[in-house]
């Protein structure tokens, strides 16, 4: 396995997660290094969960998995970006293609873009 | 100012960086609330070096300034993503226009693309 420096944040580093088509960035999670292992192994984008303290197969809810096709690394090895194609077409939990919609215009944020699908039916609150 | 939650790791947020035209991701740094504050208030782009425990104008020492054109927030209002023109060309510290300039292959990086300028030209070190 590739080694990274998980030293930065108790064990965490940043994944920045960009669409394999588009190039859009979808959203950014965090890795230890079993979220790591289990992205490479199966293919599926895999986080830490903060909130959860637990590893997290993105989509395992919401069935909205990432298939990863490109795993690059940053210049001090602390830093993942993953390529995925994005199963459903929406990585954000509110139901936008990309968790970045609101975009900074002076003091206020203006949402662009539409969900996709409706959380309360997804994750059945 | 927009609000942002930097309570996640003790003061910091992490920023993407994105080129404005290619859409590649170019660099993840983090910022505080004087970064992002003087970042939004000057058009450059502005992180909070852990290394150095002090505010960094990207570009203060190599000249390759960020200039920044849009600025989006995540859902969770922790995370910021910029959309820069990149000045030389080159983000990384290392002469590539990229920090994710290495590819995981396997058990191996395999580094993609080539440097634009000679680091120990630049930093004059």
């Amino acid at each position: 396995m590739v080694e990274l420096d998980y030293t930065k944040f108790d064990g965490l580093l940043p994944a920045v997660v960009q669409d394999w088509e588009s190039g859009d960035v979808l959203m950014v999670a965090f890795m230890n290094e079993e979220a790591f292992k289990h992205t490479v192994e199966t293919g599926k984008a895999t986080y830490f969960s903060r909130s959860r303290n637990k590893l997290w197969v993105k989509g395992e809810s919401s069935g909205n998995e990432q298939m990863v096709k490109e795993i690059r690394i940053d210049c001090d090895a602390d830093t993942v970006l993953l390529k995925v194609v994005q199963k459903g077409g929406a990585a954000c939990h509110l139901g936008y293609k990309s968790c970045f919609f609101r975009k900074v215009e002076g003091e206020t944020l203006v949402v662009t873009g539409e969900p996709l699908f409706d959380p309360d039916e997804v994750y059945k609150k």
